[in-house]
């Protein structure tokens, strides 16, 4: 990128959320002035307060739902990191307005700043769900066709859309990460964190969705962090896709016995049974990561230990 | 499908548009009552007249991008034909808000209606454009990654979305139909159209936009209707997807020559140059039909037949 964009500052949508906090901080570390917005409906603006403290950091709290008040967030910037969403898959499948609104109109509002100020790059934060339940295994980016399992999955495929005909018809570069199950501190949803409140109210049993043997590649999310801004570094086509993950797969069965074995004491594991954990769950992902991986990028945590580190840590949140 | 179903109605929104408005008429042959849904922008009411007389097809005039009034359309449906969008891909281009609202928004809205009301199974015209510029031709209904040029194809993509996701939450079955050129009566736009209309202005010369060379597959509307009919009673997955194409393409610069031979007097004709036609054009397009094939489809007319048809249909309505 011109030396210019990397002066200008950079915006962050769901940046006070897990993983955008930690893309503000790394930004910031490499002397970027950064522009936060969030509805902090799941993000917590204290992740960024040292980096406010510090002039760093200028937070908007804004609702992307609508586009008011976007436009001097975006005048001038160098980039925008679209990461904000609604973060729990689950809840839209009882209400399929939350990611219609949260995902898909966000984004198109979002869009629709960049083109109004020029914004020269969008980073776009997908997920390997766009896959539906894929038949190839480990997945690459060319896989199809693209048939979405839920309102969450559709949401960010029409975000993917959306930002490759933007990449198309006015200029802008777009990166598209389609990223495996990223796991990292502060993240209130997720497998380990379910089963880590599930012992929290009976330290004694332990209830599993589905039959464990759903397995699911795991990445940490400063693994997640470096890879996506050394995409950006070096990825040159107008619309560049990249799925983020790690090669191995961990079934959820492993899962719930690394979160037992943390504990050294007996619990009983009990699952509910059935291939997915529920509506809308991918029981299988692996996504391919040659592409990626061509650019220099490697993960420093496996799956395994990416999921050992989440148990550690969020043992450590829950006060457990 | 089970014969109770053969005896509901039928929803058919755009069903007063040049493809609806066929569709709605086979389905009325077939003994289907048909609602038809049109906000009239470009549906025209006259071609269901001879239908409501008859008392076959029930009309309200509804615009999509609000969910109200749906409801009694979609009580009691057997399926839903969601043919309504905005039919020109160049118009987005200048205003992003017309396919997020005409297209993706309309189609969320008519999936919930699918889903207060419990309607089985729903149809959805999608288009070739959901490839992009693809680089393997024919085009495999596999082909990825999916990156728009167009709002109009994001909105096809983004709807695409929605509708795997409502059909593996809430059990409805579905098919989605990428569309080639499809050509036919009373199509407002389009490269014959606009061909035509230029040579009624100024009938000594005929501006071709682009260099000539995009080349892309036609398709008669009635072989259109007819697949999509046969694929909905053969097809039996959750979610289906099918191209739906000739194949041969057929070059701009011949579609042009074809025109003009038709008048049978000299015009001279100027390329614009360029390799797309306008920002959004895919220059090329040949949709692989080996799936819908298989089903045991295949249309009565090839590419430069449809193309002829449509040249003097066109000119008829023209009065040219």
């Amino acid at each position: 990128m011109a030396s210019a964009e990397r002066s200008a500052p950079a915006v962050v949508t769901g940046g006070a959320g897990a993983i955008g906090s930690v893309l503000a901080q790394r930004l910031v570390a490499d002397g970027r002035p950064v522009r936060v917005v969030d509805n902090l409906s799941s993000g917590k603006r204290e992740r960024l307060s040292t980096l406010e403290r510090g002039g760093h950091v200028r937070f908007s709290e804004l609702d992307l739902r609508r586009p008011d008040g976007l436009g001097p967030v975006f005048e001038g910037a160098g980039e925008v990191w679209h990461l904000a969403a609604n973060p729990d898959i689950r809840l839209g499948t009882n209400d399929p307005s939350i990611d219609l609104h949260h995902g898909t109109i966000a984004t198109a509002n979002v869009l629709e700043a960049v083109r109004r100020a020029d914004v020269p790059r969008v980073l776009f934060s997908s997920s390997s769900v766009v896959y539906g339940r894929p038949t190839v295994f480990p997945t690459p980016e060319s896989y199809g066709p693209l048939l979405p399992q839920s309102q969450y999955a559709a949401a960010k495929l029409a975000s993917e859309a959306l930002l490759s005909a933007y990449c198309h018809s006015y200029g802008v570069r777009g990166w598209i990460f389609r990223f495996a199950n990223i796991v990292g501190p502060g993240m209130a949803h997720g497998v380990v964190y379910d089963l880590l409140q599930k012992l929290r109210r009976d330290p004694t049993r332990l209830e599993v969705l589905g039959d464990g043997r759903q397995a699911k590649s795991y990445l940490w999310v400063d693994d997640c962090v470096a890879g996506m801004r050394l995409a950006e570094d070096r990825a040159t086509d107008r619309v560049n896709v990249f799925n983020l993950g790690t090669a191995q797969q961990v079934p959820v069965r492993e899962i719930a016995e690394r979160v037992v074995r943390s504990f050294g004491r007996p619990v009983r594991i009990e699952y509910t049974g059935g291939e997915g954990g529920w509506v809308g769950d991918i029981p299988l992902q692996l996504l391919a990561i040659d592409r990626i991986r061509a650019l220099g990028w490697s993960p420093e945590l496996d799956s395994s230990a990416a999921v050992d580190r989440a148990i550690s840590t969020t043992r450590r949140e829950l006060g457990l």
